[in-house]
């Protein structure tokens, strides 16, 4: 059985940055720059809700850490480190931890964004982690979910529906389309669900021209209502106008969606994208995506915010979308 | 069932602080006063292990905020707000959450530490929370747990021993001692295991004369070792030389004490003390001393801090005491 000292120190210490003391002290330090906001995070990940227990511990590790990255990105701010709390159940050994920390640190080191501290407890069920991570924004400029306005463009970086496609090929392999579908649209999709890309590379971009943003984790649109709704001000009721044809696929989407039409619910609703919407003044979106674009990454307008009540979906053919569930809810009820 | 969002809106909301923005998106924002460091502890706690999982929900979250309260305290930071991942297994509902939030935003008020942000998840078995704290020091202040030095007075605040004496009671009620034990200390030692209580009114003083510091969680004599161990410097080993009979007891682990005086060594070496451990220049214990009491605290002088490997612990008749097991291990192997 491995020790916590031991763990600690063989593992852990090794990817920690300057800030954590080798993480022989009870708390870490961090001298935020002048004139910089601190930006906070943090996301839980359980074993059988968020992940598959049997995912490899690399990939649980990354997973962990960038959905906590995404948040980050989408508030435009830059890493500054994370604290992680590992439950770790009884059968977890060396062989499991070593590749485990060796990702993690890898991550750090990709994302600047340095392991400060945490905790290691012995779980009550399955493998349980929580990220705490830190970001900076110059004072007052983080950007927020809740300042959409009507006539901002909604927009999104990248492509939307590649993860839950993967997830669904991991739920029910033997689902027509799944069979049919091409090994390597197979491995593209299986290996969005396992490992986000979040967008921190965009954050000064975002910073720099979205009105408003938050990370696509919960299915585009319901977090296109959540963003619209959170952004009410003086009563004005404010609502996302969004065109499912416009939704950005990748080839491997595409294959899927030509194959099962049906599959497009997955995609504009199903969650773990860890892309970027945006809502963005119209004058803006050029600037917004030329800056994305120099950075490799796509930026899609796929509708607006208007004024009202009621969300309004357009289908592929042109008539109105209708949804029973836009939220999904692995954070919660699955 | 209660939705995520109900549960936010309804019980976290109400007690969150300024910078959690209602908790209405995905980060909270600080901003960390000019010429401050941020200290960070993070300490998860889990159902069966750091709790018992039929604990009363206000016990629970008392005790999840105060032991990530006391590492702050005892780095000499001030409180400056928590995050908190919230791992809920099926059968939790209203009537248990009502008084588990309630019971948060009493603390958070009390220790001036609101809630800024975190995360609910669906547990993968028993309850698990994960607490981050943040506070503030002066630039380079942080009172260290590895700058002890030969020659440091070892002084600890509060009586120590009274939570361990309060879980064994919880573990074996049908001993011997605890069935001759009074009902006022039954009362104190059970009160002490279920809530812990920081030592946060004492962070100015700590800092101001400590020149090491940690809370005590894991035993007394396990974290006096851990405090000597991590001030190696240039090669010279230190050890605690700690008299046993000099450690502060409470009226009710005195008459524990005195039914069964075996309990020396669960005193000694149980944990869940969250009082500080200080190691203090000789010329700056009076001036911690006074600072404290004060506060309405005693600090006591239990040893020192000497050259060598070996720690040094003497019995309360004199002898050299030894103990087969120094460190309480509910973090990890229990």
């Amino acid at each position: 059985m491995l020790s916590e000292d031991t763990l600690i120190a063989r593992y852990l210490a090794p990817i920690a940055g300057a800030g954590a003391l080798g993480l022989l002290d009870d708390a870490a330090v961090l001298s935020p720059p002048a004139g910089h906001d601190l930006v906070l995070t943090k996301d839980a990940l359980v074993a059988g809700v968020h992940f598959f227990a049997d995912d490899p511990p690399a990939s649980i590790a990354r997973k962990a850490l960038r959905v906590n990255l995404s948040d980050l990105a989408a508030k435009g701010a830059v890493p500054a480190g994370f604290l992680l709390a590992l439950a770790l159940p009884k059968g977890i050994d060396e062989a499991w931890i070593a590749p485990f920390a060796a990702a993690l640190g890898e991550d750090a080191r990709a994302y600047g964004c340095p392991l400060l501290g945490g905790d290691t407890v012995r779980a009550a069920g399955g493998l349980t982690l929580s990220i705490t991570a830190l970001g900076y924004c110059p004072t007052g400029c983080m950007v927020l979910r809740t300042t959409g306005q009507p006539g901002h463009v909604l927009a999104v970086t990248g492509t939307i529906g590649d993860a839950a496609l993967g997830l669904q090929l991991r739920l029910n392999p033997d689902a027509a389309w799944a069979r049919m579908l091409s090994d390597k649209s197979r491995r593209v999709l299986a290996d969005r669900y396992l490992h986000p890309r979040p967008r921190n590379a965009l954050a000064l971009a975002i910073r720099a021209h979205a009105g408003a943003a938050m990370d696509v984790s919960d299915g585009l649109l319901g977090d296109a209502v959540k963003l619209a709704a959170s952004a009410i001000r003086f009563g004005i009721a404010i609502a996302p106008r969004i065109d499912l044809g416009a939704i950005p696929l990748s080839a491997a989407a595409r294959e899927a969606l030509s194959l099962e039409p049906a599959l497009i619910d997955t995609i504009a609703t199903g969650g773990d994208d860890y892309e970027v919407l945006m809502a963005v003044a119209p004058d803006r979106l050029a600037g917004l995506t030329l800056a994305c674009a120099a950075l490799g990454c796509a930026v899609t307008r796929i509708g607006d915010l208007g004024g009202g009540q009621t969300p309004v979906f357009t289908a592929l053919d042109g008539s109105p979308a209708r949804f029973g569930q836009l939220k999904f809810e692995h954070e919660w009820q699955r």
